[in-house]
Formats: C-alpha cells, structure tokens, sequence
C-alpha cells in the first residue's frame, strides 16, 4: 500500500509543475539549458550506419526482431552505448539498458529511448530516430560534462513491431502463454529472447514497479500524414490507441465455378466482400479519429475455377477510447449477421489475445514538452499515435509522454519511410530540452 | 480440300440418320442390341480400386496430372486395359490409347473415355465415371464376342484438369510457349508429360486431324446439381461452355494502419470488395447461364496493421457464347474503371493465355443419345456443360457428345463428390448402347 500511496503522488506531483504554473512560467525557467543543441550531423550518420543492418541489395531492410539484421543493430547499439560510457545491460526480457548516473541516485530514473527493431520490409526512422535520439542527448550532456540531478536511463525495447514485448515484459504484462507465441521471424516469444541475450525463464526479474520510473519520454516518428499536412514540427502525444484484432471466418462452400448456377452459390468471397464494405462503412458512420481495417485476406481452395468455400481476414480496430471500440465492433457484428443470412455463409469473430488498451500520456509531461518546443521555436499540435508503442505499456507503470516527428508523405513500415534531418532533429532537441526541464523541476 | 470434303459430309450424314429419322425410328432399330448392360458391380468395385491411389489417410485424394497418384492410377488403368486385349499406348501427350479392332478396319474409329486426372483435393467421379464406363463397355462386348463395324478408341485424356492438354495436344492446339506452362504440381507441361510416358519433342506426332475420327464420345458427370435437382437421369450436353481467365491486379498505397486516417487511405482491399461485388452484379444483370467467379485473392503486405497496397485476383466468366462472355467482360472493365477512379488506385485486367472457345456438341449425336437413354426408360434433359472438358478440343477435329450422370448435392472439384452406382451405371449402359448405335447407323 505504500507503494501506491507514493505512486499516486509521484503521478499528481512529482514534476513539481502545476498545469497552470508552467503556462505562466517563462521560458526561461524551463529551457535552463537551452544553449545545449544536438548534432545533427551525427543523429544522420548514425541513422545511415543503422540503416545498413540486414539491408539487402535493392536497398530494402529487414531487421524483424530476433533475426540476423536485428542482432547485428542491437550489437552496434550496445557498442555505442559503451562509448558513450553507459555501460549497457540486457535484461530477462532482452531490453538494451545504459543507466547514466545523477546527482542524486535517490532519486527515481528518467527514462527515455525507443526500439530498433522493425516490421518486414519496413522503414529505417519508426524507432531509430527516438533511439539514436536518445544516444544523441546522453553525447550531448556528456560534451557538456551536464550532470542531472535525476539518472538516467536509456532503454531499447525488444521486439516492438511484434506486440511490444519487452516493454510489456517490464510493465509486468507479459503472460507464460504469450512468450510461447510465435514472433514474426517464427520463433516463440521465449526463443527469441534468447536468442537476443534476454532470459524469458527469469523475465520477471526485468518488471519495473509504478514509481521505480520518474518519467519515461520516447521520440517517434509520427507514421501519419497530419503533421506533415498542416506544417507543424511537433507533435505532442495526447494518447496512444487501443488495438484489438479478430481473426474473422467466413464460411460458405466450395464449388466448381463453372457447374454451379449463380443462384446455387455460398461464396466466401462474395460475402467477405461485403463484410470489407461494411466494416469501412461503419468505422466512418460516426465523427472522430478512430481507424479500422481489413489488412489480411486468405481464401480456401483459391483457384479461378472453384468457388472460395472459406476466408479468413484480420480485422483491427483502433480508438483513443476503449469503449468505442468495443461500439463499432457490436455494429460490425450486426452487419456481419446480415451479410452471413443473405449469402448463405456463416462469418465468425475470434477476438486476438494480443489486445492493447488506450493509453493516455501525462497531462504535465505534454505540457512541459509543448512550452520546450515553443520556447526553441517549433510549431506543435496535441495529437493522438494512431500507431502502438512501447509507451503505451510504460504507460501502466510510470508517467509518460511522447514527441512526434512528421513523416514525409504519411509513409511508414515500407521502405520509402523519411523524416528529414532538421525534423529528426528539432525532435531530439526537444527531447533533450524535456529531460532538462523535468530533470529541473523535481 | 479433299479432306475437308470428306469432313463436311461425315458430319453431316456419316450417322446414317437424320433428325426427322431418328425420332421416328423404333427404339428397337436404334437400341438393337439392348439386352446387352453394363455391370453395375464391376464399375463399383473399380471406382473404388481406384480412389485409392493418391489417398492419403483422412481418405482425401491426390492425383493431380504428373503426380506419383497420378501415375499409379495411369498404370493402374493400363492394366485393366491390357487385360481387356486392347494393347494400349501412350501417345506423345501421354493420352492413354487403347483400340479395339472393328469389322471394317477401312472405317474410322469410334473414340470414347475421358481422364483420370484430379484436381487438388479433388473427388473420385470427375473423370474416373467416364473412364471406367469405357472400360466397362469393352468388357462388356469382349464378354459378347461382340465386334463393332468400326473400331473402337478408349482414350484417357492426359492432364484434363490442369488444361485440357492431352486432348489440346491431340487437336494439334497446344503449342510451344503452352508446354512451358507451368502444371498445378509445379512442373512445366513439358517436363510432366515426360514424367508420364509421352514425349513433349514429338508432341506433333499425336494430331488427329479433321475426319481421323468418326466420333467422340464422352461420359462424364454433371459436377452441378441441375439434374438431381430435377430428378433427371442423364444430361444430354448441347454444348461445353467457353471459358477466359484474367488476372486482375488492384494497386493502391501500402501504409500503417493505425496512423493513416480513413480518409487519406487507398486501400487496394477494400477497393477489390467493391470489384468482386460489381463482377457479381454484372454477371447476373443480363438472362442466361452464365457464371462469373471471383475464386482466387491474394494481398500485399497481408497484415493485420498494414492497409494493403496491392491485390491480385483472378477473374474467370464462362458462357455457351464467346460474345456474350466479351460483352460481360467489358461491362465488368467499365465497373472496375469507376471503382478505380473513386478508391485512388489503379485496375489491370491482364487476360490469360489457356482460355477455351465455347464448343457445341453434334446436333445428330444428341438426338442418338436422347434416343437411347429413353429407350431404355431414362428421363434426359438437354443441357450445357459449365465445366471445360478434353470434349472441348476434340469438338475441332471430330463430332463429339457427353453423357452427364447426375451429381449429388451438385458437388465437385471436392472430395465430397458423389455419383450413385444406379447413375453411374446408367450413363454407362446410354454410352454403351449409343457406340452401338452409331456404329449401326454407319
């Protein structure tokens, strides 16, 4: 009990700002150190060396977690953060970890990084940039000799493209059944983490407790076309979405396409056709931000000339709020019925265990972050991360936030992903400039 | 010229009976030899014999042209037909030829049988009815001591159902770039038809030209559910409809699916639900019994948070009429055009290589057929075949006919498939009695 009184005093007052207070503060009391600026240069070259991990000849990268190119990243990661003199571990769940002593060791870790793994064929910013961001502040205050009263702690997450795993594992959420999962690469959860020098037989030994982390900060690419659209530098996380998937089963039956009448027919496709319609039709039925898509198709037999007997899809829903989800998804199912009973089909939803809930990032920490960027001059926006990250499961333990960056034309997990070196580096400016300011106002 | 003469006149008179004749003959002087049956035990046994080769343990089959069930069956039925003195050969196509000696060696053969061949997880009528009635028939005269003016033919067609290719080749259709293709087990035409017995280098060897054969003659079953629908016994086919492929690729733009918003989207999926339901709708806008078929899909990336940038489909139309398949088609392009236009992406329609013409059946030897079977106490409907059959290819080279047995449930291409032994055993008894028939009637 203890634990938790602390918890939520931490949460309501640990940065020692007050909303009010820090709209009437000046700049200058929040931007102490604002002469401190990253190199950008060297955020680009380290961003060109990493891009080089499992890239193959036509340029296109593949680093999926717990493969050859995600290996070969993380070794040269470590290998910086030894430079940097951090002196970096793995933890039970693989999780990359350089600790940078401050002031005052009682005090709780501000923390701060991303991930570097990647989804198949994906981009070289969605994770880099926050991570080699992070490495670029800690060089920063080490050319400056900047000790901050808090440590601090940079950590790369395992596996995030593949359910955020490590820093579910650190939250305390990842559950026996889900690191027997099978990861992207093929591999379980469990051997996978072996395979990245993680210990899933100990992965309780890496969970952090609510309060055992000030503040965690995560520098992204926004994945999305918004901030790019509306010219601003920064964008301010207000929240992360939920996201549920169903594997969905349509079922009529296989027959000769050439025999059976077009009156006669149960045709899966036909009627998943109609599903896919409706799905769209109803995520737009009413206002808001939330997103749904059906992004996975199988047919059975698949052949020109038989009627497709069974489809199965992925559906996934997306919504800042839990219950909207769940709202739009009664609505699909109702659609789903109907479709079902015209067609002569059966359609069934099997909900995915991989669920994540919305989380909302830390009301001060958006404002701390949105004054620092306006005190060096950047445009902001308050937005939600239509994408998932690992903040969301930080989320559960500590106070959060998250600094977007735009990506040019809205583009991410392909190869033709970008964000430009003056964005990359505006945000981890401000990124550094956060941690300052945080680091500050204890 | 001589012999295109000479083929005028065979199809035109060489039955010996006219329209207005045949239906006013006695059955007795069209079914002279009716005492003769077929054995409905033997045919059963056999068909069971059969179906085990390529059946694996959960009692589905495998025999797909060029496969080991394959070519266990081939060997199999090349057994039988030594036993029944036919000393069969492989053609260069690797048709199975077995001849039986007519009275009257200067006539032209009689040709009867279909193929052996499945489709994956196919059933074990489609095909087999047909070739094992035509064993059944010449056991049935070797039992006899009966022998026909002309010479007999029992041909089992190679690879029907990856093509029509045995019989392609023989009607001297099958081309050069045709052999490369790929067959369904992955390999070329070329090489499976190697890996049976024939010859792809000497594939011209095998031509029947225009007036080699007297007749075609092919029992087979519906694959429909027309007939058991209307309680009819035999199908008397007027013609094998024709049937065009295209392949149709919808692109639009892969991109993150939680942080694109829905109306900045072009979901190359979603765009695909609105073409298969337009093909549906065109297909039954107009009367008649053509059929259209959405049957394969594939997406690209196919992930649950991925919008997919890119589907491929394949589009098949099947219809007694070349035109009206054109006129649909064209329709349907129309429809794509629009869909394209307002889903930001872009539709190609790329029209395969293996499409087959839409072939009529001999007028004459559909009126022999419907003769018998009501002589001997059959009810028979004259119908379409939906299904593509080597009765397709031999329509250019030779009068030709199906017999159709009915189907139960209208089941086919699944192991599912069903024909009663009281119906197989009718078709054959209609076949056996119509190769006498013809033969009569010289």
């Amino acid at each position: 009990m203890k634990r938790r009184i602390f918890v939520k005093n931490a949460s309501l007052t640990a940065l020692g700002v007050s909303a009010v207070g820090l709209l009437e503060s000046s700049s200058k009391n929040l931007i102490g150190d604002n002469k401190l600026k990253v190199n950008e240069q060297r955020m680009v070259s380290r961003i060109t060396e990493f891009s080089k991990f499992g890239m193959d000849e036509k340029g296109h990268g593949y680093r999926v977690a717990f493969t050859k190119g995600d290996i070969e990243g993380r070794d040269w990661f470590i290998e910086q953060l030894k430079k940097a003199g951090l002196d970096p571990v793995i933890d039970a769940a693989g999780n990359i970890i350089g600790k940078r002593k401050g002031k005052n060791q009682a005090l709780k870790p501000i923390a701060f990084g991303s991930h570097i793994d990647m989804v198949p064929d994906g981009g070289n910013y969605d994770g880099p940039v926050g991570s080699i961001g992070a490495l670029e502040v800690i060089d920063v205050l080490n050319e400056n000799k900047l000790v901050t009263e808090h440590p601090l702690e940079v950590i790369i997450f395992s596996n995030e493209e593949g359910g955020t795993i490590g820093s579910m594992a650190m939250a305390g959420a990842l559950t026996k059944e889900g690191l027997q999962q099978k990861s992207q690469n093929g591999l379980t959860m469990a051997e996978g983490i072996k395979a990245i020098g993680g210990n899933p037989d100990t992965i309780q030994s890496c969970i952090r407790k609510k309060g055992d982390i000030h503040a965690w900060l995560e520098l992204h690419i926004e994945q999305g076309g918004i901030l790019e659209r509306e010219h601003v530098q920064i964008g301010v996380v207000e929240g992360i979405v939920g996201i549920v998937h169903w594997e969905v089963t349509v079922e009529g039956f296989a027959n000769h396409a050439g025999t059976t009448p077009m009156n006669m027919r149960q045709d899966a496709l036909l009627a998943s056709a109609r599903l896919i319609i409706a799905v769209n039709e109803v995520i737009n039925s009413v206002p808001g931000n939330q997103v749904g898509t059906i992004g996975k198709i199988a047919a059975t037999p698949n052949a020109y000339n038989v009627i497709p007997g069974k489809v199965v899809m992925g559906l996934e829903i997306r919504d800042l709020a839990a219950d909207k989800i769940e709202t739009l998804f009664r609505e699909i199912e109702k659609r789903a019925a109907a479709i079902a009973t015209e067609s002569k089909t059966t359609i069934r939803f099997e909900r995915q265990a991989n669920a994540s809930k919305p989380a909302l990032t830390d009301k001060k920490l958006q404002q701390v972050i949105t004054a620092t960027a306006q005190a060096l001059g950047l445009s902001t926006k308050l937005m939600q991360s239509g994408a998932g990250h690992d903040s969301q499961e930080i989320a559960a333990i500590a106070p959060v936030a998250m600094i977007f960056v735009p990506s040019v034309g809205g583009i991410s997990h392909a190869y033709k992903e970008f964000t430009t070196a003056s964005d990359m580096t505006n945000g981890a400016n401000v990124l550094l400039q956060t941690i300052l300011a945080i680091d500050k106002n204890k």
